[in-house]
């Protein structure tokens, strides 16, 4: 596959060289009665890819065999499970789906998949569904572009205003999802504009060509929908969730989805929030608003993700009572155990907007009798827009198994499995998915899929944590680097690790610190630094930075009484200062700036610190990854060595306005003697 | 005449009552031997016009008569003179132009003009040249949009790409210029980009339309051309002045502008100048870049405007020893009296950018030996944008009669109309210009001209204080409101001085305090508050506020020196912070909150006091305003009343951002005890 100017698209983890060890081998394939599913052939596809190019073999009969994949009845309802006996290495799963992912778990494990023999090992998705979001607009948003939050060149669904005729590199981003897991994708921007409406009518027949892609990898396909669909392209007087008309509208519209894409998803819906319209408009809560939805898609098996992203976007800033924070809580926590089965409450990890560093959201606790599911960001709108290697895998790793509820029991993985908790309701049961993970995802028409070509390992860490919440981001990491630079020089791996594993905590060190959040451009930059720039706007996201200390006083006794939202231990945790995480501190607290971390440093003196010693650390990136040159791809490495040019400069920005913002406010020394402007 | 809708375009300060006086009368028109120019037909047209409506008569014969317009070959040399005698007015002028600016002089006047006999009275324009500069694009800019800093829709010269086809709004825009003497207009941007820089050659004939229309109001054409021209039109390897093939083909293009337009005024370049091409590429300087164009145009009359806008938009902020103010005069003053005549260097008023309060720029005092032109702008880039009442007439006043050299002996308006100072040199001499005035317009194709109705003030004042610079901006503001509301009732012309006499001064009061300028939203915006939007940029433009005090050290003794640059007793004025002047404190010293002003009040209490009772007074506008309903046109109340509700919600923004700003920075409370947030 090729752009339009010949350049390759990069293969990121699937080059061909990644399926040697598999490739040379025996491959024996026993779909049993899903041999007519399009996921077997595409299982089929990848052996003899693989054994062409690496001297193997696809053996269909029952003749030797180095390795089986094996279709059975009674495996694992999801998943597959791994044996080696007698020197064959088996997989084994209940259908293509599973069989395909266990093909790549091969892939992955490389040569250690045929080492030792060893006992079966069940390997199960913890999410039931792992989606990625699509933030992509058909026209061209004349403020936010093609792909909303996007930092990767165009859409690869998208062109010239409607779907592309050649969707080709829609085929092969589908690959990649099948080869981590991912099962689920929504195709369009959750901001509806009207041209995106229709797809849910005049284009459905694009949106089939798509999901006919995806098909093949065990993904289904979704739409992001408007709540305002029976007025915008039904022309009826409302959009009511009591309206007979508007609910047979919705399931008519179901009706011809299903009736074009008979596994259709279902609806990602983002309802009275920003602007977008939703069932407030009519009197109505969002439960009954997302089960108008549901009841229409119920009849097929579709599942509606409904997002708990709603809070006010006019606050006066003036105003020091209100705080976003406490907004999804606040508008869904009494509305538990009101939204239909096939409903699942989309919950952003943390209560504000996918900031570096965030506590949890409390939602998740919340809610024991709805179905959730956590949402992360791959795009990196708030974590260096793909300029600033920032790997997320450690970020998502700490929320996943964050033992937000029962104590120190649950964590935020087994909620959003919709696993139930000791001291649950009646947990949610039926053949509806009980939970789910989803993100936005990364990707757009830039040859290396994701701008920066290390991006790729958030887009694969992602697949690989909804997988198994519990895998090392680490070693994910290292996963994904032998994947995309087989047989790559020791010096290579070791560079990589330097400058990623520990990337999201330097990103963090240079920008806003303690928890705070924010600091960037408003409106479609959201890059930084700018560290009023959200201080005085309508969007509920302020530090009050002033003389004397720094900090947002969430906190039951004297603040917003956002910690009362948390479940014990929590909520006295954080409410407390000689408890309160130091990375945290500043998002529950306001503190003078000579207030002493557990860390034993001033706050001043740590922001000081912190953004001095990141930079040091990113400029040392610059020359080990000067040194790989010829050690890896040369275009790959002229783009990391680009964007790291940036990085530089701009975590440099970020050092010198920031410390230079806190010195002009505080009139605090740096006690070390490094400039302050 | 009216927009493709039929709503019609507001006449402006031409509504046919304006000229009941003149047209009730006889008028005799005489010529002479200009009968065959295009303004004489202007006139003549005028004068049917004005008595075909009132009931008067055109006098073409020696028939009696109450107005005469007469030619005479020893009238001034430009204007005109008006007597009464004998119960008739005369005008009498040299040409055509004199004779119809004499008539509108008439019309202004109204009933006056035929009051008691009075002997004869000169009436001759400052400045010889009184231009309007468009920043027009053709193509609509992905940025800056249709029209660079347009705040009244879209052009009225391009739409969709392209010169228009019906290009009625320009001739009527030229009726409305030709009546308060402005004699050159520039039709595009000054950053020209690449579609209009083939103004210059492919687009000639679409130029020669829209000068077909200004002509007969005695109003010459001129054209914004880019540096680059010789590359990017003519496919030369180089732009660079010392080259013959350069020079020849920019004095083949001049032919060709000439062939089609032989009145053409000439060009107007923005050169090295925020990204602009330049001289500077190939190792000259601007004298030698405008002295290239000056000399392709020399031979057909023309005239280079060449602007001295010209500094590092570069900058790093954490270098205090630079220093944008001082830009223009360090590039500019070392080269007086190497330019040739036909160039006029085109100086804006201030030493930043049309802030709404800068002192005097340097360079009108620097160079006495170049003819010099002062750049206002009559568009509210910075002054709020048509949203908000900003009349400037004292603002342009108070620069054009300010004694910059000299001692006290010489304002800006005899410098840039090239009067000979009793220190200078060989003053500037010869046929061609010796100095000007230019400001970039307000217009577009809103049904308003302007955006905000009352924003037409400032263009009909504007080409007042090119022709009268001693005139009083009041009363100048009293005429256009007589004109343009013909026989309003008292309460309209009362509302009006009290919304509009002090807005300049009641927006600067809850804007940037103390002269330090900007505290807008960087870019396109220009809008605000943003207090510290420009504080950490590249563009050169600071307050330095910090715990302890805010301002710009611009002195010799401990700043930036950029106060020697200005003559006695300027430079000695505002080097002391005993003798500078309250509303310039904050542009040439870095100062003490606590620092007590000339008016007895500390500067913070100053900051905080101003923006209150600022707001209060826009505040009471609302309901002058609304008082007015029913006695103005009911299009033009519903607009003015949106954009005052605009002003108030900004204005209280302002207010209560600096206010907080500077509050939590100084820690000093407001000693009203009005609320701080």
């Amino acid at each position: 596959m090729s752009t339009a100017d010949t350049i390759p698209v990069h293969p990121a983890w699937l080059p061909d060289a990644a399926f040697a060890p598999l490739g040379s081998r025996r491959v024996r394939v026993a779909l049993g009665p899903d041999a007519a599913d399009p996921v077997a052939a595409t299982v089929l596809d990848e052996v003899r890819r693989a054994t062409a190019a690496h001297g193997g073999a696809l053996v269909t009969d029952d003749g030797p065999s180095d390795v089986v994949l094996r279709w059975e009845p009674d495996a694992p309802a999801a998943g597959f499970t791994t044996t080696r006996t007698g020197g064959v290495t088996s997989v084994v799963a209940r259908d293509a789906v599973g069989l395909l992912h266990g093909l790549h778990a091969l892939v992955r494990a490389g040569e250690a998949a045929f080492g030792a023999d060893h006992p079966t090992v069940v390997d199960t998705p913890v999410a039931p569904v792992r989606m990625l979001d699509h933030w992509d607009n058909i026209d061209v948003h004349p403020v936010m572009g093609q792909v909303e939050r996007g930092y990767a060149g165009g859409s690869i669904f998208y062109a010239d205003g409607r779907v592309r005729d050649d969707l080709s590199r829609v085929a092969a981003y589908a690959r990649l999802l099948g080869s981590i897991g991912i099962n689920a994708v929504a195709i369009n921007n959750v901001n509806v504009h009207r041209t995106e409406a229709r797809l849910l009518t005049d284009g459905l027949s694009d949106v089939a060509r798509v999901a006919d892609l995806f098909r093949p990898h065990g993904v289904r396909t979704y739409l992001s929908v408007s709540f305002a669909s029976p007025v915008v392209l039904g022309g009826l007087p409302t959009s009511d969730p009591a309206d007979p008309d508007v609910q047979a509208w919705w399931a008519a519209a179901a009706d011809r989805v299903y009736a074009t894409i008979p596994d259709f998803g279902g609806f990602v819906v983002k309802a009275d929030s920003e602007g977008q319209p939703g069932p407030f408009a009519y009197g109505r809560d969002h439960a009954d608003g997302a089960n108008l939805l549901a009841r229409a898609v119920a009849p097929h098996g579709g599942t509606v993700f409904w997002r708990a992203f709603v809070y006010n976007h006019e606050q006066d800033w003036r105003d020091r009572r209100t705080d976003r924070a406490r907004a999804a809580y606040d508008h869904f926590a009494p509305l538990d155990g009101r939204f239909d089965d096939n409903v699942v409450l989309q919950v952003k990890y943390g209560p504000m907007d996918f900031q570096t560093r965030e506590p949890v959201s409390p939602v998740l606790a919340a809610m024991p009798r709805t179905r959730l599911a956590v949402e992360l960001q791959v795009t990196q709108e708030y974590t260096g827009q793909q300029q600033h290697v920032c790997y997320l895998g450690p970020l998502w790793s700490q929320v996943l198994t964050f033992p937000l509820a029962d104590g120190a029991t649950r964590d935020v993985a087994s909620i959003v499995a919709g696993v139930p908790g000791p001291g649950a309701d009646a947990p949610p049961s039926g053949s509806t998915p009980t939970g789910g993970i989803t993100a936005v995802s990364n990707v757009g028409d830039d040859e290396f899929w994701t701008g920066h070509p290390l991006a790729q390992a958030n887009l694969y860490a992602y697949g690989r944590l909804a997988w198994d919440p519990q895998a090392d981001p680490v070693a994910l990491l290292d996963e994904w680097i032998g994947l995309t630079f087989p047989g790559a020089d020791r010096r290579v791996r070791d560079t990589l690790h330097t400058l990623m594993d520990g990337s999201w905590l330097t990103y963090e060190a240079y920008t806003a610190p303690l928890g705070v959040g924010f600091m960037v451009d408003p409106g479609r930059q959201h890059y930084g630094p700018n560290v009023d720039g959200y201080e005085y706007s309508k969007w509920g996201t302020y530090h009050f930075a002033d003389r004397d200390g720094v900090g947002v006083d969430r906190t039951v006794a004297t603040g917003t009484g956002y910690t009362g939202q948390y479940p014990s231990p929590w909520r006295e945790t954080y409410e407390d200062l000689a408890t309160c995480p130091d990375e945290l501190l500043l998002f529950f607290h306001h503190v003078p700036y000579g207030h002493v971390l557990h860390s034993g440093r001033t706050v001043i003196q740590h922001v000081y610190d912190s953004r001095a010693d990141a930079v040091d650390v990113v400029t040392a990136w610059v020359d080990a990854w000067s040194a790989l040159r010829g050690l890896v791809d040369d275009r790959l490495h002229a783009r990391v060595a680009e964007r790291l040019a940036e990085q530089v400069r701009s975590a440099t920005e970020w050092r010198d306005q920031v410390r230079t913002y806190f010195f002009r406010k505080s009139g605090v020394p740096d006690t070390t003697g490094r400039p302050i402007h």
